[in-house]
């Protein structure tokens, strides 16, 4: 694996894959567990050349101390990435990236930049697009790698993609989930093993969710008061928003039905914790 | 010259040059005079492949009327661009390029958004990046060439490439002047006889701030002052800015001295004059 850390020999060298094969992109905030690991496999399965990015990027913080406080270990990273046998580790450092000067922003308006996840953190839609356009930019993928579980994430990026014309593909994948059913992320392992425990509850509103919707529930207040109801019965989970929506511009839906989303977030303290199922075309789910 | 209009076919055409000779791109509004030609001529000279794009980005305009009143004569500009042996011409459709659901922005933040022109008119800031960023993603080029003329816009595109690490070189080429010294531009053709002879009254007030800087006017005030003041003389010209400013920035300096540019927009009716001159290091203008 070689480690690229300057962004002028991250351009020269995507320009020299240019004329050669697939370039598939796992962008990342590093502290990688088995979703990220999933989501290199599917580029080493699909292109030649496999990169993966790791950069924490205060832009998408609304809280200095989230930022802070934001896991980081290189050495376990490192250690996972080699196992993975990823072509290029992209690591920019903070003030490459990010100037002082810096004053460009890639903004996105619509419900995608304003409702769920932009209005408990209005920074991060913003932060997340701009870094990521950057990213597109010097990397030059072919095809991007995301997990399905951040799906505001997804959906904000599926947004500029096409918005802006940038020439890659998107692949989403799959979520990958404890033995509980609790969605795989950087900051699980901050849960105290009580709060650990109580953190599944998110996945089982899921399914609450998931049931009614299956027996015929139209009515998107009323699946996401079953959500939040079971949400409530665990007292260290707080929830932020336990919504169904249109997957693709997280906007309200008039009726429950194939082709929309159901999407929470809480907190346990200052863990926060998102996962969303997809009821896809045909009744089948994305879970 | 080759005509592309599906965004589609202008992606696949410029992967394909990808592993090619370097791609010289010249974005216009169409209605083309001798500066845009200086632009091709350059594009043509330095690089293998040389596009051209037009298109008039209703973004750009804060008013109805000024988009629509835009000046267009696509077969006038064919004949030219026909005579430049540029190779391909790349014409997007408003549909295509800006669909209903079009709801992702590039937006600078700084004095180069806020002032000038950013106060004139502060949708042509976010519409000049947003369009150039798409274009930039479409046609992928080594090289793109800009005019002096539009100081704002070139700083405006050389802080979105620093910015958002785009992989492409500015050139700005000289602005090219009528034997009275008015900067060629689109729109000169609408003014009548009358106000096309006053419309000289702006490049005669730079040429004396130029003056004034020579004798070591040192205050920016004064400078100013002295170019509002003969552009008052005009009175079928309206004043909206003179100013002398950093020219990558476009922020207020506190000294004239080399690296600095002198900067005026007036308004002759509808029809808008913009121009400048840049004192340089070792005291060369570029003019």
């Amino acid at each position: 694996m070689r480690i690229i850390y300057k962004l002028e020999e991250m351009t020269e060298t995507a320009r020299g894959w240019l004329a050669g094969g697939a370039v598939g992109f796992v962008p990342t905030r590093g502290y990688l567990h088995q979703g990220h690991i999933a989501l290199i496999e599917a580029a080493k399965q699909e292109c030649e050349i496999s990169v993966v990015s790791i950069f924490v990027n205060q832009m998408q913080f609304d809280r200095q101390e989230d930022f802070t406080q934001y896991p980081r270990n290189m050495a376990r990273d490192l250690q996972l990435l080699n196992r993975t046998h990823v072509d290029v580790l992209f690591l920019p450092r903070a003030e490459e990236i990010y100037p002082p000067n810096f004053s460009t922003y890639v903004t996105p308006v619509g419900p995608v930049a304003e409702r769920l996840e932009g209005v408990t953190g209005p920074a991060y839609i913003r932060g997340v697009s701009t870094h990521i356009t950057k990213l597109f930019q010097l990397v030059r993928p072919d095809i991007v790698y995301f997990g399905q579980k951040n799906a505001q994430q997804v959906a904000v990026v599926r947004q500029l993609i096409r918005d802006l014309n940038i020439d890659v593909n998107l692949r989403v994948i799959p979520t990958v989930r404890e033995s509980d059913g609790l969605a795989m992320s950087s900051q699980n392992h901050l849960l105290s093993p009580v709060e650990r425990k109580a953190a599944g509850i998110v996945y089982r509103a899921l399914l609450a969710g998931k049931a009614l919707a299956e027996k015929h529930e139209g009515r998107p207040a009323a699946i996401e008061k079953a959500m939040t109801d079971l949400i409530a019965t665990e007292p260290l989970v707080q929830l932020d928003y336990a919504a169904v929506c249109q997957p693709e511009t997280m906007n309200e839906l008039d009726n429950v039905k194939p082709r929309c989303m159901l999407v929470i977030a809480a907190r346990i303290g200052s863990i926060r914790l998102i996962d969303n199922f997809v009821w896809q075309e045909k009744g089948r789910w994305q879970m």
